[in-house]
Order: structure tokens, then C-alpha cells, then sequence
């Protein structure tokens, strides 16, 4: 049965004032009707049903995911004490299921994306879940659009390459690659033998505690010892114990670039990694002059404008361009579009300020 | 004995989100520590005790005026049934000092300007009051400094000018002009022999009222009947009946572009009408890189960047330059400097959205 494991665990600053350490971008709707979280499950629905979805988050954020969440399960939700990056969160979801279903098929997905092409999506993701039961690893890689160095990449073998019986195709990868620098990410993008790590995996959960066996054995003692305690009353203190004395490790530098049978289903599905607040303007609906308005707000003569007003507040921008604006009531953030990545620089300031009620 | 007339009845909304309708500029600290009006009336208190003080202003800005004005005795409120303009405005508390001290003088200001050098103001309105006194009319003229075509200019005769006993010249008025188009504006910056008329007027009660009488008989014929009626049961409903039926005239336009003896102050004094938000960077405190900020605010890279929040909300500005923004807690504005002007605009989309709640 195919899983679908959403990776929550998140604490972006970057959608300041909106994002907050209790309410981190996975539970915002930003450019979007629902929450990122609620469309990334409502997204898999048609495929998976709900009885079928684990979310990893910590326990802080548990309130959160049942408030935009309210149809899952006691069982959907698998707490990480702390946050030891995606191997260990992978590998703890991975016991989970398998003790559910040993031959459930996992598919992990980052839980705060946005996928323009909902349909187009479901059906790579049923094509690479057919792979992954077969015993491989599969993975999205997004068809790069421009030089970006913000995002890992994964070259692969265009002459390895098979359609599956829905017409999917499904390439050999030669490796995963790190954020290039600017020049690099340019040949990248003029060879044309690279696709964006969209850190969406397929797998049996069989597979992935093997690999985590051989690649990581450190993590595969502690997953066995925290499996052992599923279902008895000292539970959580195993896994506290266990999971604090993990390393911090990725799911793709552990295992990804050392993994053999791993291929790659190129995809073009209007991805987009929501990174920051500029990001909205290459996927929410826009006007005539490139301005992205979410809530109540009075443009006049406004050009390449992102507004986001929360409920109750109204914004007005006039003669603005290649702005941001974010208007919640107790922030307001006003920030150029090429700065967005800045946005921390003021979350850092806030917190050097003691202003522990805005952060 | 020398009174303060200061008019209190502008209703802007070129302040929006901060001014509205129940809450006009006068009432508001724009770039200041206290509200414009409170401002106004305790930069003149080494000259003019608040006994001596008369505010005009509409019904529904009492409640406005004794909030920021609390040491205001009961009569120092004149109520204008309706606005009609200045020369009404001036008229009528013209019968009221008159009625107090039949030799009054009066010094007639706006409620909403900023003075800088209150010292060098308060010398020139002694010296102003000295030569109203003797039955001339003067005028505070700003010395230009730039071709602004949002003011009236005052024609001084630079041959007839006299200096009082205090060294502050004085000099006769050759005409009052109004706003001028941008070429003539720069040409009388060129010609040096024009000043920027300030709206600040310096006269005995009786001489403006024999001007009244001479200048405009049906004012002057109203405003016997109503200062018949003052102090008597029926003064409001005859206030009323009389005020509506006047015809709006500007004290420039109806009196002073006819009047006799008009003289002009030259003024250097660090005056501001206040006219929108890109203003206060003329005249508030600014950091090195021409922010000015009022409220908490956290700068990234701001450049020219005004801010004002109200208590509560906190402003974050990344990477902004040449911009205004205005937090309140259910309306912000981010405007381009050079477009403050146009927040009139935001006001009407508003008002054609039928937000009164805004408003």
C-alpha cells in the first residue's frame, strides 16, 4: 500500500511577519486557498487516503497540524523529539509504517511546496511508487527553468532512460549534486542533463531501513531500539533518548548519493519550493501589472506588487513596484522583491531585540 | 490684548491611514511628539495664555480638540456650524475676541503646520502684533525655497520695508497671487521678491471686521445678527440659520487680495504646512541614510524610507528606498514618496467600496 509520509518539521523565518516559531509555513496558506500542509494531503488524496498519511513534525507543532489536519487519525502523526534533519525523520516514519504495512510503499514529501499541476502530479507520483515497489529508489527532479543555486540538483543518464506503461518516464541517476555556485548552476541549466532535487522520495519502507542498515548503521541500532518500544508505555522516553543522541544527517548526503537503483522521473508539474515571499509571483494568480494580492487592498498605479493583508487589516499601495508587502496585526513587513531572502536579517534583529512575541 | 485664532476645521485625508474623518490631521502627531494642534497652541504660550486662545472648528471636533487641548477653558471653542471657508472662519471669531476685549488683536494660524525655530516664530508674531495693533493687516511670508506650485505667493515691495524695534522687517505687500504653474513658480524663485503665503494673518478684531463690512456686506450683515444672538437661548439656531446661508469665501480671495495696508513678515522659521507624509522627511528627525521613523521599526538596507507605526505594531523595511508606509491596526499604506499626494485616491476607492469604517 502506497504511504504518503509528509515531512513537517519545519521552522522557516523567512514568511515573517506571517510565519511565526508557533505557526511555521507549512500551516500558512501563502498563495494558496488552504494551508501549504492541507493542500499537500488534499493533493494525494485521489491516491492515498487519509488512514494512510504520517506527518513528522515536533510536538509543539502537533495542535497546528490537527487544526489545519482535522480528518487525520491519533495514529497519522509521528513526533520527532527534536529535529535531526530528514534521515533520522525519514527512518522513524519508515518503522511506523512498516510496522503497519512491511510492504508499504513510502512516498516522502516536503510538506510546505506548491504543485501548480495537481493532476499531472498524481500521476508521476503513482508511476514512481510502482518503481519503488519494484525495490527502487525514485525521485522527482523538477525540470530547472533558470540557474538557481538555491536548490540541490541530480544529474541523470538521458540514454538510461524507460517509459513506464502510463508513458512516464523514469531515468538512471548518475548523482545528486549540491547547490552549485551561479557558473555551475549556468552549465547546468545549457547541458541539460540536470533536474532540481525536489526532496520528494519513493520507496518500500523494506528498502530504505536496508539502505539506512548499510549507509547508516549508527541510525539503523537506534530506529531497531525505538521500534522495540512502539506500542509500550516507555515509548516516548526510548525515543527521546534515542533520537537526542542522533547525528544530524539528510536523507540525501546519508543515503541518496551513496544508494544504488536510483532513478529519477523528470517532472514538470508548476513545482515550486515557496522559499520566500517573492516566490508568489511565479505561482499565484497576478493582475495585469504582476501584482499578487491575497486579502483586502487598494492598488493605485501599484506594479509588481505582492500584497498579503490578513483578515481585518486592509493595505493600500500606491505607485509601488517590485514590492512585498505583509500586513498582520501586531508586524508589518515592506520588502524589496530581490531582498526577500533579508527577511531572517529582521527576525535576527527582532530576536537581539528580546521581542520574543514577534518571532 | 493679543488672542490666538487658530483654525481647526480641515477634514485631510492626505494622512490617510493615520487622519480620518473623526481624527483630521490637526489631531494627529505627524513627525512630532504631540498632535499638530497641541503643537500650535503651546509654541505660542510665552505670548498667548490658553485664556486668550479661540479654536474654530466643527460640532463634531469638540470632543477631538478638548482631548488633545485639555487646559482649554469653556470659551475657547468657536463652533462653526458648517464649514464656509476662512473669511466666515475669521469672521466670526472676530465678533467673539471682539466681544471680550473690544481692541483685540488677532493672530489668526492654521492648527496644522510645523514650525521649527518657535523662538524666531514667536519674535516675528510679537513684532506682527505690534504693527496689527497700530490697524495694519501683516502676513507671515516663508522664504522660498524651492518652485512650489502647491502654495500662494505674496509680492513684497523690497523698496518699502522698515525694520521694527526688534529688527524684524517688515514690508509692504504688493499682491497676493495664486498658485502658480511649475515655470512661474521657478521664475518668482529667480526673482527673489516673492514669499510663500503661510495662511498665518495678524489684525485687530475691529480692523478685519471694517474690512468685512467695506469687503464683504452680507458676511458683515450675518455676522451683526449673529453677535446679536451671542450669549442668548437662540445663538445656536441663529448661528446655524445665518452660517449655512453664507456663501464660502477664502480670507485670501474675499479680504486680503483687496485690503489697504497689508504688510508682509519675511520668515525663516523652518515652516511646514504639513501638506502629506513625504513631508516629514523635510522636517523630522532623520537616520544617515534619510529614514525617519516613528514608532518600532526594524531598518534592513532602508533608504529614504518614512515610517510611522502606531503603538503596537511593529514595521520591518528591507532593502525599501524613497517610501512612506503607515501601520494602523486595520489599515496600512506603503506609498512611493514622490506619490503621497495620491493617497486621496486610496481614500476614494475606499469610500467608492463603501468602507465608511476606514474612512
Amino acid at each position: 500500500m502506497l504511504y504518503a509520509v509528509v515531512m513537517a518539521g519545519g521552522s522557516g523565518t523567512r514568511f515573517w511577519p506571517l510565519s511565526r516559531v508557533a505557526r511555521p509555513k507549512q500551516f500558512l496558506a501563502i498563495g494558496t486557498a488552504r494551508p501549504l500542509l492541507t493542500e499537500t494531503i488534499a493533493r494525494l488524496a485521489p491516491l492515498v487516503p487519509t488512514s494512510r498519511v504520517k506527518i513528522v513534525a515536533g510536538e509543539r507543532h502537533e495542535a497546528g497540524i490537527r487544526a489545519v489536519c482535522p480528518e487525520l487519525g491519533p495514529d497519522a502523526l509521528v513526533v520527532e523529539p527534536c529535529a535531526r534533519n530528514t534521515a533520522p525523520c525519514v527512518g522513524l516514519a519508515a518503522i511506523h509504517v512498516a510496522r503497519e504495512d512491511p510492504d508499504a510503499i513510502m512516498a516522502v514529501l516536503p510538506a510546505d511546496h506548491h504543485i501548480g499541476d495537481d493532476a499531472g502530479f498524481r500521476r508521476l507520483v503513482a508511476a514512481a511508487a510502482e518503481r519503488a515497489r519494484a525495490g527502487e529508489i525514485v525521485t522527482l527532479g523538477i525540470r530547472p527553468t533558470r540557474p538557481e543555486t538555491g536548490y540541490g540538483y541530480i544529474h541523470y543518464d538521458r540514454k538510461d532512460t524507460a517509459l513506464t506503461g502510463d508513458g512516464v518516464e523514469v531515468c538512471a541517476v548518475n548523482r545528486f549534486v549540491e547547490k552549485p555556485p551561479r557558473q555551475v548552476a549556468e552549465r547546468y541549466l545549457e547541458h541539460g542533463g540536470y533536474l532540481w532535487n525536489s526532496g520528494m522520495f519513493f520507496f518500500t519502507a523494506r528498502r530504505i531501513l536496508d539502505d539506512i542498515a548499510r549507509l547508516l548503521p549508527r541510525l539503523s541500532a537506534a530506529l531497531k531500539r525505538i521500534e522495540a518500544a512502539i506500542g509500550t508505555p516507555g515509548y516516548g522516553d526510548v525515543l527521546a533518548h534515542e533520537y537526542n543522541a542522533l547525528e544530524s544527517v539528510s536523507l540525501d548526503y546519508g543515503i541518496m548519493e551513496h544508494a544504488e537503483r536510483v532513478r529519477v522521473v523528470p517532472a514538470d508539474i508548476g513545482w515550486n519550493d515557496v522559499g520566500h515571499w517573492a516566490a508568489l509571483s511565479d505561482f499565484a494568480d497576478s493582475d495585469a501589472q504582476d501584482n499578487v494580492v491575497q486579502g483586502e487592498c487598494v492598488l493605485v498605479d501599484a506594479h509588481r506588487t505582492t500584497v498579503h493583508a490578513e483578515p481585518g487589516i486592509t493595505v493600500a499601495a500606491v505607485g509601488t513596484s517590485d514590492l512585498v508587502v505583509v500586513a498582520t496585526p501586531d508586524a508589518v513587513l515592506v520588502c524589496d522583491r530581490e531582498r526577500a531572502q533579508d527577511v531572517r536579517k529582521v527576525v535576527n534583529a527582532l530576536k537581539a531585540r528580546g521581542r520574543s512575541d514577534l518571532l
